[in-house]
């Protein structure tokens, strides 16, 4: 069993914020980083939250981040815009791009920017969510790098370029969305991994794109699109996939498909370059413009209500409404704190050790 | 073998506007929804073409369909909007509806538009493709009658809820995605049960959500989510069959998810409903308020030679790019004709004594 330590959100909130400011990043910029990991370990996906902030720091220290972007339109017609992330922290660019298309949802009913020259955003949902305190209906997407076979390949081509989309209920929690397009997440093949049990059938290929249940071929083959196979709707993950990455990527000028820098330093770099960073795409529609708010809402709660008194199949307790498991860890860790393995907790003792900035493990 | 007649889609279209005009639609809203109709046949989805039309004319018989509705604008804020169909024929409310979301993105950069009040509309691709006409990404989803079981149930809650979204290349023919998102189509189920053979594990669920692999279990059972189970995504196939009821009918006040209205006659009608007929929705973004068009264009292409070039994997040709099938189809049967199976034609035989409208078999 690893070993569990428990921290408040805040104090993970407020270490990350200083970790940040330490690589030149201003205060306010810190903060909304930090607010994005956080938002990530208190909904319960710990592998988008301070677990990553190693990564980030390695980013910071080789140069291939710029601490003070200049985030700007580079094109834009009312309700669309294209933004260039100046290389900045994907933890600020993200947000920052968010905002302009909410604000352009506030203007022109919806907004939609589609971003180039940032890195890896955190949680998908982290930007859909933002758009339900303005009453909106919030999407986001973004790719990642290679490591999903389109359907009938034996090669990486797309990142896991998971979709986010969220809408709000009135008494009930948001409904809320957020997938990656491949069958499972990278995670899962390297928990398989380290338990020593075999995949099942499905999940990821070799690196002469025979189907494999040994979690080791993935680091030369890669993961399988969401359906598998075609007899599964193999191709319809990797049209998903292929959508993110245009909507990301081939709009704004950003490095889509195979070309996608790596995040982590462990990943090889792309030998060729078709743009700059990866590519995000942010959506915000406003409600009032489709219906009113409080009506729109009592739906949702309604659609909640029948759904979630679905007859459940043998073996399970009820159908679940997406956003629910993440839900329930929001009441959990906003009182109770994030337990973060020891490994994570290592990773933070060492970046307090480069940056100075003190991190305290309490028992 | 079943028997096949060859028509020329020119003929076809000409003998599907004149049936609808017999139902009352005006000679413009009929030839619309005959090309509609014609598209599907054109790009080799035989199920959505004339072979639909017997459903058609047998809800104008029933009166379920308003010949001369009033789609009107009921709601609006600049790009964004909620169309009600006023029970037309979802053939031509669905191209109108498109209409005024490419109108809205010609002055906005964007337009979305979300539609109550109509039915069946054909090919999701039809819409997507039209934006492609104007240099814009087209976006097009509907919601369907109950088939689909959403992860962990027991009963059908949506329909296959499918999803198309297009992108113009410059030299090479568009991607376009164009999606169910149920594992298969139900179309699949009924070719199995007619050829007598059992289906692969996780396309259906019997009546008590166990999954089985008769066929004939999916008349009292249902179809499963893309993913179909929780070890291979069939929470993702859920999330966006939700997502697609959400936009196309939430949104506009339709009947979202168990409640809509059945569009052939043996569906079984829900006991309850909850707005105006089904739902679809419609989406269209400017190229030029994001990139150069050409530029974009451009990009389109190198993407889609970068994927074609993809090494494939043992026993498969090439990956294909999303689209290629139906581009494949059209090029053949724009030139050669549509074949149809003998059921069809005789379907369109018994329509012409009814309608007194000329069909004629040529040998």
């Amino acid at each position: 069993m690893p070993q569990y330590f428990t921290f408040s959100a805040d104090y993970l909130r407020d270490f990350t914020t200083r970790v940040f400011v330490h690589f030149g990043v201003s205060a306010e910029d810190a903060a909304i980083a930090a607010d994005v990991l956080s938002k990530a370990d208190v909904r319960g996906i710990d592998s988008h939250g301070v677990a990553r902030l190693r990564t980030y720091v390695d980013m910071f220290t080789i140069g291939r981040i710029n601490p003070k972007p200049d985030i700007r339109i580079i094109r834009s017609k009312k309700s669309i815009a294209t933004v260039d992330g100046d290389s900045g922290l994907g933890l600020v660019v993200g947000p920052r791009a968010n905002e302009i298309a909410m604000e352009k949802a506030s203007q022109y009913g919806s907004g939609w920017v589609s971003v180039s020259n940032t890195n890896h955003y955190g949680i998908a949902s982290y930007y859909s969510l933002k758009a339900l305190d303005r009453d909106m209906i919030g999407w986001s997407m973004t790719n990642t790098s290679r490591i999903v076979v389109p359907l009938w390949g034996a090669e990486r081509r797309l990142g896991t370029n998971p979709i986010s989309i969220a809408f709000p209920g009135l008494k009930n929690p948001p409904i809320v969305i957020d997938m990656a397009t491949s069958v499972v997440a990278f995670g899962k093949i390297e928990m398989a991994e380290r338990a020593g049990i075999a995949l099942p059938e499905g999940w990821i290929m070799d690196d002469q794109g025979n189907s494999s249940i040994s979690p080791a071929d993935v680091y030369k083959g890669g993961l399988l699109p969401l359906g598998s196979t075609r007899a599964m709707g193999g191709h319809k993950g990797y049209c998903l996939a292929a959508m993110v990455d245009i909507l990301c990527c081939v709009l704004s000028g950003a490095n889509w498909g195979p070309f996608a820098p790596p995040f982590a330093l462990f990943e090889e770099t792309p030998g060729e370059s078709v743009g700059k960073g990866i590519g995000h795409f942010f959506g915000a529609m406003e409600i009032d413009g489709f219906e009113e708010v409080d009506v729109f809402k009592k739906r949702i709660d309604h659609w909640i209500e029948v759904f979630r008194n679905t007859k459940p199949a043998p073996g399970h307790e009820a159908v679940l409404i997406p956003g629910d498991p993440e839900h329930a860890a929001e009441k959990v860790r906003s009182k109770s704190g994030i337990p973060l393995m020891e490994a994570v907790v290592n990773d933070l003792k060492e970046i307090s050790k480069m940056t100075k900035v003190e991190f305290e493990v309490r028992p």
